[in-house]
C-alpha cells in the first residue's frame, strides 16, 4: 500500500472519532494507518448493557478490518502506541516498530478518572472498555451464586451494589441492574437470596443527569426510586476499601461491588508533555482541532479540548464523530493545498435511558421527551447507529427477547475469571 | 427446597447428559441438585465454530438457571466437586461445602486425551470447553495480526496451523478454518500475509472420519484437499514443542499452533479409585448404568462404559442424552419402588460437517447422504437442538450472514489474553 509520494496519516484509536476520521479520508490521496490495541471497535454507549447481562460482548464489538474492508487506502495495525515524537514526526509501537507520519490524529479516548479518591483503582470497577463490562457482569452474577451457597455472605455486603456517579452512565447502570435483579435473577434464585439485594446510586451533586433539564432529572430520580434504587444525592465517596466504601459523611457501606461511573479523563500515549492539559485531561487545541505547536497533529474525541460557548464538549460519541470527520477533512484540504476551517459543533441534543419504557431526550430546538416515546427513540437511534447489519440483528433479537420474556440469555459468567476466594475485585 | 423426606439426587455436570437426567426427574418426588463449574451449559457440537470465529461464545452457551427455571425440584450450584465419598454418600465442593446424596449421577464429561504424546498439554490447544475455543480463536487471529506487522514471522511457522486427529472434530476444524482464511481473512489482509497460510491435518489411521463408511471418508478427503488442506494420513505426532511439532517419521513442522483433536478421555472428580476404568477413561458400569459396587450411583455420557455389540458408544452428545434420560428414569423408578431396566441405546446415526455445502450423514437404516443435502440436514438438526429460542435466532442470523457475505463478524480477539510476546501457546 505504502507509496512514498503519498502523505502518511496515522490515526491512534479506532473509536467513534478515529473511524470517522479514516472514513473522511476515503478519497484523499493519502495512506492511512489506523492503530488500536484491540482488533475491534467498541460501541461504548451500550457497554452498560453488557455489564448488566443484557447484551453479549460480541453484539457491541465490530472487527476493525471489516469496517475498512472496502476502503483501500486504510491499513490496520493491532498494538499499543508507546511513545510519540512530535518533533521528528514518528511514533513507537509496543512491538518495537517505528512508524513515521506526515499527519497524526490522536483519538485515543479516555480512561476512568478517579478524581484522586483513594482505593478506586484497586477496589472499584471502571466501565470504559469491553473488558471492564464483562468483568462487572461476571462479578455481579458471581455474587449471587456465592450467596446462594453461602447466605452468610449477604451480611458482608455481597449483594450491596454501589454505583458512583449520577450522570447518564450511572443512571443507565442502576436502572438496567435493577431490571436484571427484579425480572431475571428473581426467577433464577430463591427469595431469600434475591430479597436482600440492593442498589445504591451515589451522586455528588443535587440532582441526577446534571447535563439535562431539571424536570428530566426529577423524572429519572422518581423512576429509579420507584423501582427500588436507593439514590443518595449530595453525597460523595471518601474512599473505597476491599470490603466496602466510606462516604464523605463518614458513613460506611459494606459492599464487594463499587462501580465507578463518576467521570473520565482523556488518555494519550507518551510524548505530549509539551501540550497544555485542560479540564478532564483534554488537550488544548486550535479552532481547527490541531495542536498549537504542531499543525500536522489533530486531537479529537474525549481528548480534544474543543469548546462551545466556553464550555467543553462532553466526552461522548457525538462530539467525537463530528471532530473525527473534521480532522479528516482538514487533512484532505491540507494535502490538496486548500485552506483550513475551524471546527463547528452541531448540537444534536442528548439522550439517556433509565430502564424499561423510561428514557429522557432533549433535542436542540428545545423539544424535551420523557418516558415511553423517549425510550423508543433511544432504542431506535442506538440500533441504527450500531455498525453493521449483523450486530444490529443480534441486538434486536436480544432486546425483543429480553423485553417479551423478562429473560436475559447473556447472563453467563465467562471471559474473565472471577476471584472465587476473595469475592471482591 | 430441601425436604428431609424426599430423596436427594445430585448430578455432577450440566452437559447434555446431566441436563437430560434432571429433566427426566421432573415429576419424581426428589430434590435434584445440579452442580457445574460454569453457570452455563455449552453446546459442544458447535465449539469448533467458535474456535474458527463463525459464532460468538454466547451463541452456544445457555444459562443453566434459565434451563431449569420452570422445574421446581431442581437447584443449581456453581462450583467444583473436589471429592466424592462413595461409602458415606456425600461429596465435597471446592468452597468447603459437604453435600450428602441418596442418588448420584456422574456426568462430568471428558477432557482432552494426549495419549502420552510429549508436549501436548504445554504446547497444544485442546477443544473441549468454551474457554478452549475462545483461546484458539484469539490465538489464530492474532497470528495474522502479528505477521501483518512482522512478515518475517511467517518463516517461523506463524501461519502454519496443524490439526491432529481426523475424526469429526478435526475435519470440522480444518474445513471451517480454511473457509475463514479463504473467504474472510483473504479480504482482511494483504495477499502477502494470507498466501503463506497453510492448514495441515494429521491423522494416524488410513482414512478420515474412521467411524463413517469408506466412501464418506473419501468424500471428506477429496473436499478438504480441493480446498487446500494438506491431509497427512497414516501419520502420527511424536511430540509438540514450543516452536513446532515432530512427526513419528522424524519430519518436523515449524508452527505456533497445534490443535489437538485426537481424542478425549472421561474425567471425574476424585473418589472413584475403586471403579475399574476401561478404554477412553470410561467407568465400568452395569447394564442400567449404575456402578457395580454402588447401585445408587449412575455414570452417564463420556464417562460411561456402555457398550453395544461389544463396542463402546462414542463420547458424543447422542449417547449422553439417552443415558441421562435413562439414569433419571432409573432413579424415579427406584424411588417409586419399581424395578430397574437395562439401558438400551437407540442408534440415531451420525453426521459430520466438512464445510460449505459439504457434510456426511449416515442414518441407522443404512441411508447415507453426502454433500449439499447432508449439509442442510446438519444445519437444521443443530439449529433445532440448540436449547432456547434466543440462541437459535442468533445462530441463524450468524449463519445466514456468514453464508451470504462470506464474512464472519465474530472475528474478535477478546475474552482471553493472547501472549503477545511469545506468539505461541
Amino acid at each position: 500500500l505504502a507509496d512514498s509520494n503519498r502523505s502518511q496519516v496515522i490515526i491512534i484509536g479506532a473509536g467513534f472519532g478515529g473511524i470517522k476520521a479514516a472514513r473522511a479520508l476515503r478519497k484523499a490521496p493519502v495512506d492511512v494507518t489506523v492503530i488500536d490495541r484491540n482488533n475491534y471497535h467498541t460501541f461504548q454507549p451500550l457497554l452498560y448493557q453488557v455489564a448488566t447481562a443484557g447484551l453479549e460482548p460480541g453484539d457491541i464489538a465490530y472487527a476493525i478490518r471489516g469496517i475498512f474492508r472496502k476502503q483501500n487506502n486504510v491499513a490496520f495495525r493491532l498494538g499499543e502506541v508507546t511513545d510519540v515524537s512530535l518533533a521528528d514526526r514518528f511514533l513507537w509501537m509496543s512491538d518495537g516498530a517505528r512508524l513515521p507520519y506526515d499527519y497524526l490524529i490522536v483519538a485515543s479516548g479516555a480512561e476512568t478518572n478517579d478524581f484522586g479518591v483513594e482505593g478506586v483503582s484497586e477496589h472499584a470497577f471502571g466501565l470504559k472498555t469491553l473488558d471492564d463490562a464483562v468483568r462487572i457482569r461476571n462479578h455481579i452474577l458471581f455474587q449471587f451464586e456465592l450467596c446462594n451457597s453461602r447466605p452468610e455472605l449477604v451480611d458482608e455486603g455481597a449483594l450491596t451494589f454501589v454505583i458512583v456517579g449520577g450522570g447518564s452512565t450511572g443512571v443507565e447502570v442502576a436502572g438496567a441492574l435493577m431490571e436484571l435483579f427484579d425480572h431475571v435473577l428473581r426467577k433464577d434464585f430463591q427469595r431469600s437470596t434475591i430479597e436482600p439485594a440492593q442498589i445504591i446510586l451515589v451522586e455528588q451533586g443535587a440532582r441526577l443527569l446534571p447535563s439535562f433539564n431539571d424536570r428530566q432529572s426529577g423524572f429519572a430520580l422518581k423512576k429509579l426510586e420507584r423501582w427500588g434504587v436507593k439514590v443518595e444525592l449530595g453525597c460523595s465517596l471518601a474512599r473505597v476499601e476491599s470490603g466496602g466504601c466510606v462516604l464523605e459523611s463518614g458513613k460506611s457501606i459494606d459492599t464487594k461491588t463499587v462501580i465507578w461511573a463518576a467521570g473520565v479523563r482523556g488518555a494519550s500515549p507518551r510524548g505530549f508533555d509539551s501540550v497544555p492539559v485542560l479540564s478532564g485531561g483534554r488537550f488544548q487545541i486550535r479552532a481547527n482541532l490541531s495542536l498549537e505547536s504542531h499543525n500536522e497533529v489533530f486531537v479529537i474525541g474525549d481528548l480534544a479540548g474543543a469548546q462551545v460557548d466556553e464550555t467543553f464538549l462532553p466526552q461522548t460519541a457525538l462530539p467525537a464523530i463530528q471532530e473525527g470527520r473534521h480532522a479528516g477533512c482538514e487533512i484532505r484540504a491540507a494535502v490538496r493545498g486548500k485552506k483550513s476551517r475551524p471546527f463547528k459543533y452541531r448540537d444534536l441534543g442528548q439522550m439517556a435511558t433509565i430502564g424499561r419504557h423510561a428514557a429522557v431526550v432533549e433535542l436542540p430546538g428545545g423539544l424535551k421527551l420523557r418516558g415511553y416515546v423517549a425510550w423508543l427513540a433511544w432504542l431506535l437511534l442506538h440500533l441504527i447507529k450500531l455498525i453493521g447489519f449483523r450486530n444490529r440483528a443480534s441486538v434486536l433479537v436480544n432486546w425483543v427477547w429480553n423485553y417479551w420474556t423478562f429473560d436475559r440469555t447473556a447472563r453467563l459468567i465467562f471471559g474473565h475469571p472471577v476471584d472465587r476466594n476473595s469475592a471482591s475485585k
